[in-house]
C-alpha cells in the first residue's frame, strides 16, 4: 500500500516547525507554534469551538473502537467533574495480543531514522492541534479544570510540550552521525581505515501513565519522546480521564497508518475499573521504557520494582513561597491569589506553603505583620473569587473525592485565615467547585509540622509563621530536601535573602521563581523555555524537558568494517 | 591565596583540544591528542622512558601520602601479577570525616561554570599525560598487561576517554544557555517578559569503583564525567590494581589545588584487605553517582540497592563471532588470533563463543570442515605465540588465581583444540603466563550449552559447532538477551547472513565487528569514534560514551524573574 503521507511531503511540511523548535530550546527564548486563543482556530483544516464542542458531544455515549488487536472487552465509566457521564467505551486489551503486536512494526520505524519519525511526531502533534477544541472539552469533562485552561493547559500548552519532546528526541539521536570514515595513520605502514554505521535503536515499548488532571499536558512529553526514538507506546491513561488520551491514540495510530508505518506502534490499554493494570505493565519484560505522573507511593514503586525499564517519575512534592519582604505588596498578593486558586490548587507546581516571619515583613506599603499579611492574603483571594462566574472559570471542579475530602480536613488543621466557600456553575449543576482555604500555622509547633510538611494536594495552603528568614530558608530546604518541590517562589528586596534562597535552590535543586507580580505564575511553566521539575529532587527523577529525559530511550548500534 | 593556575590560562592552553575533542565526538572521523608511541614522550616537561620508569621504581615501598583530610590508617599490599610486591600504602579514610569535607568545595567547582571544569579536566590529563610512562609500569604491576599495552591502553586510550567524556560532559551543560531574556506578547497588553538564569548543578558526590584489568581505561570516564559536571569524585580503586587511580587521584588534587579549587573534589578511598567498602559507600546517602566496572554480580547488587544514586554499570557479557564464510580466510585467522590472545583474553570484549556450522565453511582457500577452521585457528595462535619474547608481549600475565584456576578448569569442558601452556618471563619470573585454551563444543549438546552460556572471563574460547547458519544468528540472538555482550563479530561474504546478524545486533543491541582481517580487533574500541558497550543488553547498562553517560550527572536549576 503506498503511503498516503510521502516522507518528502512530511518533511516539507515539518521540518521548519521542527528547526524552530530547535533553536527555541537552545536559546529558550519564547516561542510556540500552537495558538492559544480561541478564536485562533477555525481556518486551514482545524476546529472552531462550535465544531469542537460538537465533535466532543459527538462522543459521547460511543464506542471508541481504535481498531487494536486484542481487544477483548470494551470498558469505561468516565464521570466528569462537572457531573455528566461521559459514557465512551475503550478497547480492552489482552496484552498477550496486543504487546506482540506492538512490536511488528518497530523495525521499520527504527529504519524510517530520526527525522521521518519527527515529521510523523509532529503530524500527530498537527492533527491534534487542529481539534484543540474537542481536546478542550475531553479534557475539562476529565481533569475538572475550567474550559480555558483545559483549552490552552491540555491544548496548545501540552502540544508544546510534545513537540519539546521530539526536538529533543531528534537532536540527540544526530549528534553522532549515520556513517563514519575513519582513518589512522600507522606511520610508514598503511593507515588503518574502517567505515562505521551508527544506528539509533529502540528499547522497546514505552509505556505511558496518565494521571487525571493534566492528561495530555504531563502524557504527550514521555509519549513523543519515546515514538521519536523509535519505540512503540504503549499509554495507560488514568481511569477518570481516559478520553484525552484514547483520542491522541486514535491520531497516532491514524497518521502512522497514512505514513505507511503498522499502527499498532501506539496503542491505548483501558482498564476494567479497579483493575490496576499499571502494576502488571510496568514489569512486563516486554516494557522498556515508563513515563509516570501521580502519587509518590505509586511512582516509587514504579523506581523499586520496573527494573527492566528506565522509569521516569513525576510525583509529589511540598511547593513553598518564601515572604520575607516586597517590592511590590499588592503585586505579590494578587499574583500569589491567583496561583493557589488556578485550577482549585490541583497542580503539581502549585505552593501550599507559604512561609513568613511571625514578626512581619518589610514593603512598599509600610511594614506588615504575619497576621496583617495572612488577612491581606486571603482578602485578595476572595476578590479575585468573589464573583461566581470568575471564580467557575478560575477555579474549574474539584476532581475527585479524595481532593475534595482533604480540602474538608484541611479547617481542622490550623486557624482557618480564609474559609472554603462552594461555588455554584450554573452550566454544570453537579459540578464540585470550591474556593482555597487558607490555614495558619506555627512553624515552630510539632503537629502544625505534620501538616505542613505532607502534601495536601488541592486547595489548601499553609500559612507558616517562621521566626526568622534563617528558619524560613533552612526550612525550605528541609523541604525540597525530604518532601521535594515541584516549584520554588520567594519574595525579597534584600540581596542577601534573594542569594540564601538560591542557593538553597542550586543546591537541592529546585526551580525558583523570584518576586513574580504580574501575569506569569509560579505554577506555570512555559515549553521550550522553562524546565518543569528539576529531577534532582524527590518530586520527579526527571525535568520536562532536557537531554537527560531522551537520551536513554534509545542506544546507538555501531556496525563497523574494514573500508 | 591566588590561583597558580588561572581560569584564562587554562582556556587558552586547552580551549583547542576541547574544540577538537568536541568536532570529532560529532563526526566520529579518527583523533587523539595523546601519542600512542613510547618515543613520543620526554619532551615539554613529559617523561621519557626511562624517567618514567625511574619515577615508578621510586613509588615502590613509599607511602602515598595524598593529603586527604579523615586519614585514620594507612593500606596497601599490591602484589603485582608479575609477582613483585609493590609496597605502596594509601590513606585509608573515615567517611564521616571525608564525605563531608568533599562537599566544601562543591559551590565554588559549581559556580566556575562547564569551561572551567572542562580546562581543568583537561590540564588533569595533561598531567597524566606526561607522565604516561609512570603510568604504563602501574598498570602493568596491577592488571599484569604486558608493558606495551600497559602503555597504550592505560595511557593514551585511557586519556582519551576521559577526554571523551569531559566533551560529552561540557557540551551537555552548555546546551541550556546560562541565561535567556522570555518575552510572550499578550496582544494589545504589554507582553510578558521573564530573565531566566539557568545553571547546572551536581547530583552531589560521585563514587567510581575500579576494576582489576583496565584501572585507567575503565575509570576515566565516569571519574572525568562526574568532575566535569560539577561533581566531587571519590575513587575507591580495586584493592588489587590501586596505584594507577591513586596517582591519577594525587594529581587531580595537586591541579584543582593549583586552580584555585578544593582538592577534596577529588579523593581515594583505599580499603583494607577484606573490606569490603564499596557496597557500605554505594549505600551512603551523599553519593549520587555510581560508576562501576566489575562482576555481574555485584553489578546488579549496585543497580538494586544503590536506589539514591545514578548507577552506570560495566558488568560481564557473553562475546560471540559467527563464523559462516570467509573473503580472507587466513586474514580472519590470525585477526581472530590476535583477538583471543590479547591479554590473556582478559577484556571484557574479547570473543568467547566461535559459533561455526558444524558442516563447515565457504572460504577464498576453498571450502574448510569445522574440525579444519578449528585446527587452523589453533595454528595461528600457536604461531603467532610460537616465540616466547612475543608470547609475553601480547600475553602479559594472568591477573588473579580466579583466572588462572578457570582456565585449568576449561580444558575439562570438551574436546582441546588448542591447549594452553606456560610461557616463562624472563624478565619476571614470578609472573604467571599462559597461552589461551581453545575448546571444541558441540552447541547441540545441552551440557555443552552450560559452558558457552556462562561468562568464562580469561584465555578461554569455545568453537561451537552449530546446525546451520540459522541456529548460529538464533543462538546469538539468545546470548546477546539472556548474558549480554560487549561485542559482536561475524565473518560472512553472504550478504543474507550479514544482514541476519546485523538485524539481531540492532534488536538486541549489541556493537557489531565485520569481517576483520586487518590491524582492528573486535575487542579494541576507539575513544571519541567508536561506543564501547550498547547500554541495551545486560553487559552494561550504559556506553561510553555517549549523551546519556552525562545528561544526568547534573540538573539545571532555572532562577526566573520578571524582566
Amino acid at each position: 500500500m503506498a503511503a498516503e503521507l510521502t516522507a518528502h511531503d512530511l518533511i516539507a511540511q515539518h521540518r521548519p516547525t521542527l528547526d524552530q523548535a530547535l533553536e527555541a530550546i537552545r536559546t529558550r527564548a519564547y516561542w510556540s507554534p500552537h495558538p492559544e486563543h480561541p478564536k485562533a482556530y477555525g481556518e486551514n483544516g482545524s476546529l472552531d469551538m462550535a465544531a469542537g464542542k460538537a465533535a466532543f458531544d459527538a462522543l459521547l455515549g460511543t464506542r471508541l473502537d481504535l481498531g487494536q488487536p486484542g481487544t477483548d472487552d470494551w470498558v469505561g465509566g468516565e464521570v466528569s467533574p462537572y457531573g455528566i457521564e461521559l459514557g465512551v467505551t475503550y478497547p480492552h486489551a489482552d496484552l498477550d495480543v496486543l504487546l506482540p503486536a506492538m512490536k511488528a512494526g518497530q523495525r521499520a520505524w527504527r529504519d524510517a531514522g530520526a527525522e521521518i519519525r519527527a515529521v510523523v511526531c509532529l503530524e500527530i502533534l498537527k492533527r491534534i492541534s487542529d481539534r484543540t477544541h474537542e481536546f478542550a472539552h475531553a479534557v475539562m469533562h476529565t481533569s475538572g479544570q475550567a474550559f480555558m485552561m483545559a483549552f490552552q493547559a491540555g491544548g496548545p500548552h501540552a502540544q508544546d510540550r510534545g513537540l519539546e519532546a521530539v526536538a529533543y528526541a531528534y537532536v540527540e539521536q544526530v549528534r553522532t552521525p549515520d556513517t563514519a570514515e575513519w582513518t589512522k595513520p600507522q606511520g610508514k605502514r598503511d593507515p588503518l581505515a574502517l567505515t562505521k554505521q551508527f544506528t539509533p535503536v529502540p528499547r522497546g515499548i514505552g509505556l505511558v501513565i496518565g494521571c487525571n488532571t493534566f492528561p495530555t499536558w504531563n502524557g504527550y512529553p514521555g509519549l513523543f519522546a519515546s515514538l521519536a526514538t523509535g519505540n512503540a507506546v504503549l499509554v495507560k491513561p488514568h481511569p477518570r480521564a481516559v478520553l484525552p488520551l484514547a483520542l491522541t491514540v486514535q491520531v497516532a495510530r491514524q497518521v502512522l497508518t497514512e505514513a505507511g508505518f503498522d499502527p499498532n506502534l501506539v496503542a491505548l490499554a483501558a482498564e476494567r475499573p479497579g483493575e490496576g493494570i499499571a502494576k502488571t505493565l510496568a514489569t512486563r519484560p516486554e516494557i522498556r521504557i515508563i513515563d509516570y505522573t501521580g502519587s509518590t507511593s505509586f511512582g516509587d514503586w514504579l523506581e523499586a520494582n520496573a527494573r527492566q525499564a528506565q522509569v521516569y517519575t513525576e510525583k509529589a512534592g511540598v511547593n513553598t513561597v518564601v515572604v520575607e519582604s516586597a517590592g511590590d505588596y499588592r503585586g505579590m498578593l494578587s499574583n500569589l491569589a491567583f496561583s493557589l486558586s488556578l485550577y482549585s490548587g490541583q497542580m503539581c507546581t502549585t505552593p501550599q506553603n507559604l512561609l513568613i516571619p511571625r514578626d512581619g515583613i518589610r514593603t512598599d506599603q509600610g511594614p506588615k505583620t504575619f497576621d496583617e499579611v495572612v488577612a491581606d492574603l486571603a482578602r485578595a483571594i476572595d476578590g479575585l473569587l468573589g464573583d461566581d462566574a470568575r471564580a467557575n472559570a478560575l477555579l474549574g471542579a474539584i476532581v475527585n473525592p479524595d481532593v475534595k475530602a482533604r480540602l474538608e480536613a484541611a479547617a481542622g488543621l490550623g486557624e482557618v485565615a480564609l474559609a472554603s466557600r462552594e461555588v455554584a456553575n450554573p452550566d454544570f449543576p453537579g459540578a464540585v467547585v470550591r474556593t482555597p482555604v487558607l490555614v495558619k500555622l506555627d512553624g515552630a509547633k510539632p503537629d502544625a509540622e505534620a501538616a505542613y510538611m505532607s502534601e495536601c494536594f488541592g486547595p489548601v495552603s499553609f500559612a507558616v509563621a517562621v521566626d526568622s528568614v534563617t528558619d524560613a530558608v533552612e526550612l525550605l530546604r528541609r523541604t525540597v530536601r525530604e518532601k521535594g518541590a515541584m516549584t520554588v517562589g520567594a519574595y525579597t528586596t534584600d540581596p542577601e535573602v534573594e542569594e540564601a534562597v538560591q542557593e538553597v535552590c542550586l543546591e537541592e535543586a529546585a526551580q525558583l521563581s523570584l518576586n513574580l507580580t504580574g501575569g506569569v505564575y509560579v505554577n506555570q511553566t512555559a515549553a521550550f523555555s522553562d524546565f518543569h521539575g528539576s529531577g534532582g529532587n524527590p518530586a520527579a527523577n526527571a525535568a520536562l524537558c532536557d537531554g537527560a529525559f531522551v537520551a536513554n530511550r534509545f542506544r546507538v548500534v555501531e556496525v563497523r568494517r574494514e573500508a
